[in-house]
């Protein structure tokens, strides 16, 4: 069975996985107060060109969401963001929770576009009972979003402008990272993004870690006692070298790179295979997520093969479905899934 | 150097490690709903003597207590809870943060009595004002405590029986389970544990696994949602299995046993060292943690040879220190460390 | 000058204050634990027909949402509510706060439709990553609604009947109940909301007292520790008759009936003159809120005679008014009001 | 019945009465936008020489301290506070709701003293786990304290020294406030409260108001957007300016001076009544409360003339009560319970 259901159904990298083994015997210090944090802490700084940026490791992406935003925000604001944005939809409540609404923005392939800050930020103060209302105290965007999309290092950049026109920091949620920078037609670097946020993080759990992500925090004093926020949300990790040893990894050796080059690149045979075929992306997604609308026999049919997900049905015939590769994914596995395409087309009696 | 400071310095226990490697480029399905986790939950029903005991695995002790905590209580509740407890002393804040109040009662060389609980749930209710004040929710112990000493099975009973006469759950923080269940002494099993409490942990991140705990819930529907409110809380783990690996090998083959009792052996080496040497433990601790008021001039030598950790003045030349084993913890760095208490010892100038 | 601004610019009407007065000197029990809140929590029994229902009487609206949803919902629940609900947008985030979702549904001239809960509930508990999402706890409605529209009885039902098979629990924000009452064409009573709703409060601060909302509970065990849970949210009022000795004017010899017939009356006079200027209505309400586009130059020679709220802009040269009555409007100041209507329509040069 | 249980069994004092029916018919803008409101706060900043602070009116305590607590603190931050203080034991549990620890000290007569919370931030940022713990962020202190006693000038500058030495604002509960500032051997103004304290609040519910409380904030920007957090807590009252007739009223003409001397001069004479009786004062309180430890028979014989609360047992036979003055208790009820009091110890068989 080929599994393409997501980027988080194997264990780490071969590469990182021998690295936790090489040094599980030894004594460390804990929380990430150990040598191979600092040590991955400078790796962080130095390829996101900020040296003096604030670099914390945590466990999972939606407490780093929920430490990050709650830590950002004051009492009486909110975060704007996509409708489709992780933290309005799959994160069970965790901002709400923190005391925080989550504002929401329509979303465009799963982006946020400057014009609807503008317009959402303007309006918001020029109505008169605003004081009675939940003030707009930060931007959260996803890079790559949840749809597999990628903001240009324009769009990046005309975000930044307009929160930072309007004292509004941005944080941007790197669940995915690797896979945007690798995207086709990705002008961004990770500098581009440390410049144009005030906080963000790479994400580890599905680009190639057992999990983890690195928070960045660019803007001086943004965040006050970051470490106690992040024991407080329950984030801390005990034996946080873990994370040291596998952020140290991840970013050495040009892996961040060649993990998020691999995945991509089978990511858009699979694309290719489906055009050849006849099926269009639902989202031009440059990234290793690739959304279809495909007949349901179809579907049926590449279920013997792979394993993948289902996003909800379109009419009585048709369904979307999802598919995602990894580092994890083969160049054998895709060769299979590719056959398998081009024969249920073969015999599939109906279009979408 | 020899590794004192705690019992969560070094990786996994080997046994672990090597079942996470040999499972890592396996797929499976994120969040513990993986074939791992579910014969985790089984090992975790069958040793604790709970058939019907809902059972999940979240990453580390602050974030189960939170969770647990949060899920339990109402919210005009609060947990009641020693003054020396983990929740009361060392999470940040966290179960405030969440909106609940911890009600200190004292502690006993940091056990709760049945009679302080008694007393203080009875005169909440005497209190004419009462409604004013923040209800006695739950109880909130840690077995083993923080410092280091047990309950009975008899203490456990007495605890319990309170709680239920005044519908109060009663939940066990089992950071360190595996060396109280082989403490010298202990006269109760994790049968006892989950038949006093209505929800518990099982440790793992202090007991030999890389991280992990697992949730124990054995009164039905207790706490409403558990699978969304772990979401909720950021302590979903992506990949879940990671959690069932480790917690299927620890549970097994007699492993949290042997574990426990190697450390347990090893503190009582230091315990009966230190008393030859003419220093008694300043809390009477059976388990891996063993606490000593040394002279400062001997506190320095030890230092030499071992890293552990200080724990506060007493007077101008004394300190209290805290020495912690694990199953990393070998029989030669104790022969070592006992060598240099013995010389320590031999030249101290004074007493404590 | 006349007041359209609100209904809550003048005190309490002249038998509540005179019965406040008529009262002042007596000593009482603090906190409502006396006989004036007494007879009124049985007044309110008895006009709700719910004898067994549990009332609890707090100083506003947003302090009574708050605390009755947060005692309604579980952590992991939020609350259903329409996009231009109170609590969604003019509460400054209070819902959030206290750590719940407000999960919002498209509005229909104010209102929520029951078709939208069964498909949102629906499509929820459809969706197979639903554990990860919000789970709709609860409903709001606001009768009247923001916009001053109402629900008919049968819409009422229609609701109470899809939150009840979907184990919902339904809430009714009644802030401004009296003008739903007595508005044209309504065909429902108090006993109809008290057996729609599990939860609801009869507004005082805009239908006539200085301040107070009578909040009713008729599920049995719905919300737990209410009183504590108001205090918790600092909700509980020190000289709590002042509350009873309100209400149970308030609801006595028919005089929440009357504040709302003769506020109604006077509305709908506003309506019928604006009609004959030819201005209809922007949103059909039938109560003492009513809306209307208007050109410019027309609204500032209205506001030459009466103060009212701007609502925002249509297009360059016509905007969006708010007109509200209350019991403090008089006969005089409508008369007033309509000449300034007709003669402002007179000079007018454009229309919208 | 002569009523010494609190000081708010009774209504407003006459002349805010007086002036809540005058001006009870006039229009004016809601949520404290008025011109009562603008004099109020004039007149507050007036009495306390600070011309430059914020003054918001709330309607009560509980909300108060929640309110300016939450908007002062950090997330990571907690409160420090005697463990007799209100919001650490009457507020159910309010504070900690709104996500925040309180840090109890030990009381002395219900004070905290300076070198209490010296030693407390001192011990805690020596401790090397501090950023695991609550970090003290400000300091809560009640004058007069909920035993009716009060803090020097001396002891409020030595207060605020080692706060504002450590960057804790110090806040101050003035619930009673009108009683401590006519107490025996008061040695401080109103003017020492505003310049001592961060932020404060003058009580009106217990003071002579029918509600209210005057939210001071003299340090500049220590509340960010505190109208939307007074509105977030559910705290903002809809008809404001009832706030502002009541604090002008109040402020004006001496008659908070007045209010404070009348109630504590008749305390005065039930201290010197129960002296000449053998009964001293459990706490050496100079203000409108009185605690006495009685025999139960004593208490019994009293209770037929007055109402006043029951503080718990003292063995046996005796127990301890409290009787509290306001500006509505009159000098015959106070001759008349004076006579009570020596008939009551004239056939008293026993002493406490």
């Amino acid at each position: 069975m080929i599994y393409l259901t997501s980027d988080y159904t194997s264990g780490a990298h071969p590469d990182i996985m021998e690295r936790l083994v090489a040094t599980n015997m030894e004594h460390s210090a804990g929380y990430g107060l150990d040598s191979y944090t600092l040590e991955a802490q400078r790796l962080v700084r130095e390829v996101c060109g900020a040296p003096d940026a604030e670099v914390i490791f945590l466990v999972g992406g939606t407490q780093t969401n929920a430490t990050a935003i709650d830590g950002i925000l004051r009492h009486h604001e909110g975060v704007l963001a996509a409708d489709s944005g992780h933290i309005a939809v799959h994160e069970a409540g965790a901002i709400e929770a923190s005391g925080h609404k989550v504002l929401t923005l329509p979303h465009h392939d799963g982006k946020v576009v400057a014009e609807d800050v503008e317009r959402y930020v303007t309006t918001f103060y020029a109505d008169a009972t605003h004081e009675h209302m939940v003030a707009p105290g930060m931007l959260y965007i996803s890079q790559p979003t949840e749809y597999g999309t990628i903001y240009t290092r324009g769009e990046l950049e005309a975000l930044s402008e307009v929160c930072h026109r309007h004292s509004i920091p941005m944080y941007i949620d790197g669940a995915r990272m690797a896979y945007a920078l690798q995207a086709e037609g990705a002008d961004f670097t990770l500098r581009d993004i440390a410049r144009t946020a005030d906080a963000f993080y790479i994400g580890g759990t599905k680009c190639g870690t057992l999990f983890g992500e690195a928070l960045v925090v660019t803007r001086p004093h943004l965040v006050k006692a970051l470490f106690s926020l992040v024991k407080q949300h329950g984030a801390l990790l005990a034996k946080g070298r873990l994370l040291g040893v596998q952020f140290a990894t991840l970013l050495s050796d040009g892996r961040y790179e060649s993990i998020g080059r691999h995945a991509v690149r089978l990511a858009m045979k699979i694309r290719e295979a489906m055009r050849e075929a006849g099926y269009e992306a639902v989202v031009p997604s440059p990234t290793n997520q690739q959304f279809f609308e495909l007949p349901n026999e179809v579907i049926d049919k590449l279920h013997k093969v792979a394993a993948f997900d289902y996003w909800g049905p379109r009419g009585t015939t048709c369904s979307t479905v999802r598919f995602v590769t990894s580092w994890a994914t083969t160049e054998e596995d895709i060769a299979t899934f590719i056959r398998a395409i081009r024969c249920a087309h073969e015999f599939a009696d109906g279009d979408c």
